[in-house]
């Protein structure tokens, strides 16, 4: 088969590979008809994760059909349609009990990380009944797929740990495809404002498409002042969609007194937290990796149209084409991409 | 009347100044009987704490009886016996009616800080309806006082705040009285482990005594370790009790996937927030004055002799000994004192 590589930082190849195969009664092989890229398999082709070893499959998140499963899988059965996961979990570990499928002592985040991922034509998904769910039938894959990531991310880590409720003010720094995940999501709960904050006029402009109510360009400066323009004395809700320490900094600058930050960027260093303003605040912050575990519930909201994930796809192509679609994403901002889906054919 | 005035940093008094009268419909005048000092009253001693001016009656805890309320008051009369939160509170701003009383937008923090306070024969309290509790007849005045701020404080930004429940790791950094404050109050929700952690030994003696399973003599080097060998990865709950960088430190390394971080501790400088390894940890950090909407709670569990506040008594004075209870507080390491009681006789 043919899959998209990773060979050496800055490089990788879409190349003839082995067909992966069960290996354990508990897998599935899953034939991709539909897959996407993700910010984090641009820092991986950098060279930011070291885990991710030559000779590695990349991606983590994809649709397709039901191949081949192991002898202790109950839940599907070839020729399913199913949606992947980007988290691989037991289901019967400390952490999965808890819903924690982020931490599962057995999975986690390990498609195009540490085993081979999605950016192929067949995966190996490991513990299959809990790392794939079932697509209804007549429901849209390329919508789908935008569910195997970037919305649970959104949802759970920038909506759901912010505590969204309605009639708050929530600002989300960083309109990319998680944080306009975050936008589309935190509309489920009616805030009464959505302020969302980016360099890229292309990407606000989107963004007030899609509902936010103030948006910021953040190339003018004073970010910290023109959200509290807005609000009485800070925002409710301050979702950190970028994970630098200029964007962590904007949102502990922009919180009112009991409010949440919830931290959806993946930081490569340490930020000055200024306890010494906020001890008194009575603020939470919260991180985190993605659990999926409110995928099931994504789908019911895509399936009612409550939730438009097709908004973000803003380039298509074929498994061909793969060079070509990490070409444009990579160039992100000149090429007005957000998210780009590559199908089988 | 008398009462213990700041003059100027590193100089206090108990000295002569005029009695407090009622000013607003909504307040109360109250005798004190027992009140006692805060390690916040050092800090202010030394002038750190630049809002309070030369002239202001210190002190933001104590019980006594009612003197006389103005005409708005409807909870309490002349006579009645009160225990004073260290939060005024007026009930009606938004913060209030989200029980974020140290938010209150005529309130929070203002005794002995803002306006004049509890370390006198007589103190004026705004908002008495909302600021006061009765004390049930026949409660202990003493056990009482202690729950002005620091019983609250542990409880509410500590243990509620980090969410302790059933069979939780939890670890204390910091065993002064706050910290004493949230052992006792983790208590009330069973967790498997307190882990104590502090430099003074014969604090760490007396946290053995009131129920921690575990004590770490911080001088000792390698905290870090030291906690996570008594657990499997973590623990579920670090409270932070002290207030530097350091101790905050302590907790961001101990903390396990899915756990909590309560910052107690009052910071005069910002911290090194390690997101680049935490982002992907499913953690929440949480601040906080205190609100003191736990008070009724806290006051019952006294009545059942759940909670014992008085096991953090160390020393008595009458009012006339106020300058040496000061001196002995602000020597409490080497005086072995933890909290002192000043009564009217």
């Amino acid at each position: 088969m043919n899959a998209l590589v990773y060979l050496d930082p800055g490089k990788i190849a879409w190349k003839e590979v082995p067909r992966p195969t069960v290996l354990e009664p508990t897998d599935a092989l899953v034939k991709i008809t539909k897959t996407t890229i993700c910010g984090t398999d641009l820092h991986i082709l950098k060279g930011d994760v070291p885990a991710v070893t030559p000779g590695r499959i990349l991606g983590h998140e994809g649709v397709g059909i039901i191949e081949e499963v192991g002898s202790a899988v109950r839940s599907f059965k070839q020729g399913d349609h199913v949606l992947i996961s980007c988290i691989t979990s037991c289901g019967k570990c400390e952490y999965c009990k808890k819903q924690l499928y982020a931490h599962c002592e057995d999975g986690g985040w390990k498609l195009g990380h540490l085993i081979d991922g999605t950016q192929a034509e067949y995966v190996r998904i490991p513990h299959a009944d809990n790392s794939l769910y079932a697509i209804p039938p007549g429901a849209d894959e390329e919508a789908l797929v935008m569910l195997s990531d970037i919305f649970p991310t959104g949802f759970e880590i920038g909506v759901l740990y912010g505590a969204v409720k309605p009639g708050d003010v929530v600002a989300i720094v960083g309109a990319g495809p998680v944080g306009m995940a975050s936008l589309l999501t935190a509309k489920f709960f009616s805030p009464s404002k959505i302020i969302m904050i980016d360099l890229d006029r292309s990407r606000l402009d989107l963004a007030e498409k899609l509902g936010a109510t103030h948006v910021i360009d953040s190339s003018g400066g004073d970010v910290v002042q023109k959200v509290l323009d807005q609000t009485k004395d800070g925002v409710d809700v301050a979702i950190e969609a970028v994970g630098i320490p200029q964007t962590f900094d904007i949102c502990q600058h922009i919180v009112r007194p009991g409010g949440h930050i919830a931290n959806v960027g993946v930081h490569g260093k340490s930020v000055n937290f200024e306890l010494q303003k906020l001890w008194i605040r009575n603020i939470t912050v919260t991180t985190g990796l993605v659990n999926t575990n409110t995928t099931p519930m994504l789908i019911k909201t895509v399936e009612s149209n409550k939730l438009t994930p097709l908004d973000l796809i803003t380039h298509r192509y074929t498994f061909d084409q793969f060079m070509e679609a990490y070409a444009v994403f990579g160039n992100a901002a000149v090429e007005n991409a957000l998210k780009v889906i590559i199908s089988r054919t």
